[in-house]
């Protein structure tokens, strides 16, 4: 692959259970399995909808290229008893398992808390779902877009109150989802960290409740306080940061935007030298940030004169010259030509079986002493079944072939 | 507090040195803070300027009662070459830092990789900057705006090309600092769990090198192998999902938006007879999914009539009724008040000393059997000097005296 290393990644040895369909979940199991980790997917037959998800090639989605790396796929019918005994089977000899189905329904299914405290007594798992496993709420269907309305980010997604009678935007990709991954990554992270310090006296299952509005909400910064103390309900602000002026996105000739943060004091004089209104750096009431605040429509309105000369290049060349905090706003072209991305391996070059060679995004966080590797590109439904099977779970080939002959396997 | 328990929370034990200021850092030791590990935050002469943001109460910002919480804070000038030996002795004691100066700042220090493998050889090192430790872009100048355009999120978050002159809009909160957040405190555990398997050979510091720009590009789904394999430029899609429909937001009588996800077959019929438009549920050219992309407009004009003659509250509670996947787009009123949100303790009463009880959002990921507390409310700027330098540090009083009248630490 595009990427090797002595130094083993910092979670080889560890084996993490997926019990997991479309984004959170499996997006929490993808960053460990990057980092190293062992994950084993459980798919149903058919596998994982999200196999088919985005633009395709050949019948074969590119997104799952990604979303789907450095796991292997099992197919095991866990509407089957003899299936559940399977996935048991492997729970037993992991360290982790990670599920979001329904609440409730993994119990359902045979593998409620006792019995996985029975198969693996110090085993961590994670639940992910979209309100919690308890709560008035639980039961409630949810889905990205409604888990990020009631965390609260979508409501600050949008343009002043009055701008405009659109609606508001989504943010573009499906954030809900995996900040929830990432903070189910976290509890299986933590779980393994407090189950290291206990030794042999982590002999009790640790559980993680992971709720996607939940974990929307955990980044709301003073949102929930301020209302609390002050009765102020927080509103959108557009383009704009509210707080430091100016800091927007201006429009260029060629119809790009480019984002400038000119607000200290120094770089406010630097770009209205630059873009020739000194009258405007040696006004008094402009010299705060205070006042620059006060007059930010006056303000952003020169420097957008200025702004829509240049082409975004350009632009983006003259401000990076005059050493202002800026950027032309990415699309996927600018992400995959850009130099620092490619320096360190964040964007880069990887062999897909069934694509030839494909853009990635790297590893994320980052250990420069031992970065772990792209070991595969998702694997086909099912590529891993028999040899997980006979490897971790301890089955014999008339076993495998008998499940396999039922149905149960795949 | 709010909160107690009787199994300590999966931290407990966890030593955390942050050098951190502003958001991206600080998030990550908050939240490994909550998950109970001890966090002592550095800071300058006068704190950290966060302390200042966001809406206060008799000069105290509320903001930071969430922001600072469940950490000590000790004042020591870095500048200093005897305040550098006393968070080299702090350093010493702990199991991670983690740091958000520019790149190349905290070796200046004289905190180089050297030092702290001298120091304490299995250290965790936590590096969060705009573009990363190394590369052609390290040492300029990011902000989040700066960092969440460069990653791809901003040009997503909008209208469709063509729908409107306005700029896009921000996420309206720190959305690119809080993931590289969440994504530094990945690290750290991954680091700890990687040096908990290694025993006593973990005798090298662990690096993690956590940039804001790549935090959010991890994120993008598949961006960049799309673009990558059919130079494919993902646009931005407003308040829709475009690959199931109807999902949008849709206006209520007095102003706000509902979202409603009616995107199945099943679901579609249902909410078609709801709003009294069976004429469309029964049309063949509706009947898939596909079909209803096709003619999504004419779908979302029926639902935006319907949904225009109720209030919000009231079309939230009929569409409840109904069993369709929707809610109301919460503001900081309708999170405050949220049932369940409440009974998960994700929205609690917090007892602040300077301000009495607040509002805070609660601890995630949740641990249900060993759930955490809020341990305080962001302790006063260097509070914990004295106390932390004493008991982790080794200095007697005469020193502590003696750096504290010369202005080393405060």
């Amino acid at each position: 692959m595009a990427n090797s290393t002595t130094s083993p990644a910092p979670l080889a040895g560890i084996r993490i259970v997926e019990i997991g369909h479309f984004i959170a979940a499996p997006f929490a199991s993808r960053i460990l399995g990057d980092l190293g980790a062992e994950v084993i997917k459980i798919e149903p037959p058919g596998g994982d909808p999200v196999r088919g998800w985005g633009e395709k090639v050949n019948g074969a989605s590119l997104w799952w290229s990604v979303h789907g790396r450095n796991k292997r796929s099992v197919v095991i019918d866990l509407k089957r008893p003899e299936g559940v005994e399977a996935a048991a089977r492997l729970i037993a000899r992991s360290d982790a398992l990670i599920e979001n189905l329904r609440p409730g329904a993994l119990a359902r299914l045979g593998l409620g808390r006792e019995r996985l405290e029975s198969l693996r007594p110090g085993l961590i798992v994670a639940h992910v779902s979209g309100y919690g496993q308890d709560g008035p709420m639980r039961d409630r269907a949810a889905f990205g877009v409604i888990g990020e309305a009631i965390g609260g980010l979508r409501y600050l997604t949008d343009h002043p109150p009055g701008t405009t009678d659109l609606p508001p935007p989504r943010v573009g990709i499906s954030i809900g989802d995996s900040v929830a991954g990432l903070y189910a990554a976290i509890g299986i992270l933590a779980g393994l960290v407090s189950r290291g310090m206990k030794g042999d006296a982590a002999d009790r299952l640790c559980v993680v409740d992971v709720a996607l509005t939940e974990a929307v909400l955990s980044l709301m910064e003073g949102v929930v306080t301020e209302y609390g103390a002050l009765g102020i309900v927080r509103q959108p602000v557009g383009s704009r940061i509210t707080t430091a002026a100016p800091t927007n996105a201006y429009p260029s000739s060629d119809g790009r935007w480019v984002i400038i943060a000119g607000n200290s004091d120094l770089l406010f004089q630097r770009l209205m030298r630059l873009i020739g209104r000194e009258d405007l750096g040696a006004r008094a009431d402009l010299q705060s940030n205070r006042g620059r605040i006060a007059h930010v429509d006056e303000i952003d309105q020169a420097i957008s004169q200025w702004s829509r000369q240049y082409d975004a290049r350009r632009l983006a060349a003259i401000l990076a010259e005059a050493d202002i905090p800026s950027t032309l706003i990415y699309t996927a072209a600018e992400i995959a030509e850009d130099p620092q991305f490619r320096a360190r391996g964040m964007v880069r070059e990887v062999e897909d079986p069934r694509h030839g060679p494909l853009l990635h995004p790297g590893i994320v966080p980052m250990f420069p002493d031992s970065p772990g590797t792209i070991r595969n590109t998702g694997q086909d439904v099912g590529a891993d079944t028999d040899a997980v099977l006979t490897d971790i779970a301890g089955y014999g080939p008339d076993d495998i072939a008998r499940l396999h002959s039922q149905g149960v396997i795949g």
